[in-house]
């Protein structure tokens, strides 16, 4: 079960709303490589992990995405504070608004309301472990990209690289729980495959 | 943020495994009114929430919720432990086998993926109140049909009860939180809307 | 059965073609809190609703928000006459025109399909109540959310505001269905909920 | 708008309940090529329709196809009668019953939740006949394969035949409508397009 | 199985980018309408045609639709080069950037992800003709209106041009289908369904 | 643009039709981990692939994997002649006939037809390769579940075994190509991330 607890992981103070900015961010809210996506997909895959230390990453790192998740509702929250009716009509965050107003939804920047059929669970330790190599990835991407259209927002910037940052450390970790699976499995197993089929 | 702490909010000790309920119990894992879109859904409206104790009671029950979904992840994993192949071939779980292995997904019994088109956070707080009571009473509804299918199963008849209760308990609170809310915006507005459009 | 009448419950008669707002107001066509989720709802839960007086309020209401759906893919058409392709391709309806030039198809403003996904029906008069008067508040919500954007074209202002008027009626009827059943079921069930399970 | 008059186009009178069949038709409820997906198509279709009889075919048609999906409704509604959760639970039917009980929801028997994606609405009078006469035999192919799993419930199977023949009936109809457009259009146009941007 | 030939069946080379041109043409890869649904669709059903002569020609056809989904695949991709992110962060491309930077992807303009629901694949010669004759129209569609949109960039309406000219031919062949196969069935099934059911 | 190639990359010629096994092999053909998700994921994000070595080996490999959803179908089909619609009837593929007879549609084995949400094409050589190492990995995993379900029908086994090898084979070269990326990147990024931001 879950405690929570009022702080954020890192602080979220955005002086000036942008509506066309939310609804870019809000992909990482609920997009397809976004922290709902994430958080769920390590906390679905520990159950059936068979070893303790790499259950217990999961349920780490799925806690921490929930954080992640918690910040990125900040972001858009904050940035669309106070705005006017016609702001956000001329802004691309209309379509948005007209469904859920100001509220925080899970969708993706396109429009599309997230679903898991974007994330894998699959009860096999290698390949749930290459998916979330593979996460870890289009999570930072897709930072990358918004870094790319939040130049003018340094506040955002700045929550923005601490998340990316992240998901880099993640990266890193999954590859080594790789490395420790790989080598108890069997030592030469170098394609990494379950080996249970081949005999 | 969350802090994961290991313990359940209630025990789940499955001693007879049964792919059969297995593959219908997943539906409160991924399914329209299950633990997912539960926890997902008050945690997300809570954004927008007007009101701090509002705000505060939806954190509370989204995080409650976030407990149950490992609740029921649990459920399935155990009801699906040391099966052979042949057993879960027959069974009505053989379909997700193929895809999942025994590895838990957010699905519904149906097979459908969870998708967030099930759920809504509109930035209306009499909107965000009355789907909520809606989805506590689906929540429920889904745990009578569980029951109904489990009856041979006492031990996880039990957990479904717990599970279940939960569910009345959190419509009683967002019934009061109505309640609230109507008498703030407006006493007599007995029709429950924003006024703010009808001037 | 269903005899078609050609009149409108309300008449709409646009003056002014605006593609950016139709872009915004086929949500109440095919978005998530629309007026075909509306109809659809009542019209399936029906079969299964145990009390006459609510299978035809349910009857009742399902059918008139078939007209509903009419006036707002009459809204849709009329928004859209005699526009030319650079005028559109230049508003936000542009992605739309690409795939349903300027047929009206079931859509959120998003660009999302209409999925069953966003509505219930569970064979539950206590679950099926709730959801409904869910339902009418977040069709109410986006009525007032399409008014903030339709202040500058009156015509719309006016058919809109219809619209929204009777959503109000319906959660109203809804409230009214709801403490019949409550009665009905057991005068001292002030939780809501289906007693069979708890004995 | 329209009116709902109580009886049925063809009665439904099912003797005996069968939850393996009613997983089945539900199909025609909310299956890709159903009674939902056909009303709505032409219902929608018929706004952007350039002559007058072909808006009046597609107005017919929608609404008849309306009354057809209150049929199937009560067939699944009958053939779920009175069953007790045993018979439902080592039936075909099981997944559904978690989440709907023996509420009518639009689904296909494969468990997909009704889907806008399965039908066009496209503004060109061709391409939606075309589309239509598609409709038509795909339903048509439905009713076909309800029919080989009916064999031993002649209840059932006159009420399949009944609306199996509706949908020849209807592609006849659209195939006189897309001659007749053929003739207005162009009577050189054999190749059935839209000539406006081949000049 | 498929070899790969480099060349193009019709060369593409657009000298200048357009972003916004870019986010509509996408939705001939991954639209409802588009290439890849085109292709699958033939490619499916060749598996359950009965008559070797149309087997051979969804196989020709859905091969060709492989070549015009790299020749779109190629159009977004030669638009989007050398884009700034200022450009692209001020047209209807931004929101696929954020997930998608300017990789290609099978979605649809308006940002739903392709969806086999678009599509059927039914096992029944006719209805599956059927279905082929409205999506060529509907491909046809499409086409039309891109090059509404694309007046300005002679390099992308000789393409479009191109790729629409062949769904004419696509649809005429699927026609002359149609003919043999109503041939075959019965020279007096001029109702064009499958005679099996109506002995 | 691509030729077609009479005989498949291995022969399929299967004995023994098999309704259940062809019910759960459809998930290979429209599965989330299946040949359509990965030829589909290959073919597109070529266009993007800045080295032409790579976007070589992503069209190598995804034509590859068009004749592997080839040999798939003819499985699908091959498993379902000659059957009667009783056998149909009682086994797990009677959903699926209804609405596709026999024909071979892309659908995973849950009955959720394929969505493009289950793949990603990011234009991020790195991120894009992470995926498809991933997805290599979890399509070795279907054809793992698929042989636990298949062992009494040798035919079949001697297929998948073959798929499944060049699933592994997939992933060495995906590694490999990973490994020259890293190289060229930037020799010390060792966290295997674009560093065009962290500058």
């Amino acid at each position: 079960m879950f405690i929570y607890q009022k702080t954020l992981p890192y602080p979220v103070k955005i002086a000036r709303p942008d509506p066309k900015l939310a609804a870019m961010i809000i992909s990482q809210y609920g997009g397809p490589d976004g922290e709902l996506g994430a958080s769920l997909r390590y906390l679905s895959q520990r159950f059936a992990m068979p070893y303790p230390e790499l259950s217990a990453l999961l349920t780490d790192i799925g806690t921490e995405e929930l954080g992640h998740l918690e910040m990125v509702g900040s972001l858009v929250q904050q940035l669309t504070r106070n705005l006017t009716a016609k702001e956000i009509e001329n802004s691309p965050m209309a379509p948005y608004f007209v469904d859920h107003t100001t509220g925080v939804y899970p969708t993706a920047a396109s429009g599309y309301p997230w679903n898991a059929a974007s994330m894998q669970s699959t009860g096999d330790v290698i390949a749930d472990l290459s998916e979330d190599m593979g996460a870890e990835q289009k999570a930072r991407k897709t930072y990358d990209n918004i870094l790319r259209f939040s130049v003018d927002n340094p506040d955002v910037t700045d929550v923005i690289r601490f998340l990316r940052q992240r998901e880099i450390v993640h990266f890193q970790r999954f590859g080594e729980a790789m490395e420790l699976v790989r080598q108890r499995l069997d030592q030469k197993n170098v394609y990494l495959f379950n080996p249970a089929f081949d005999r």
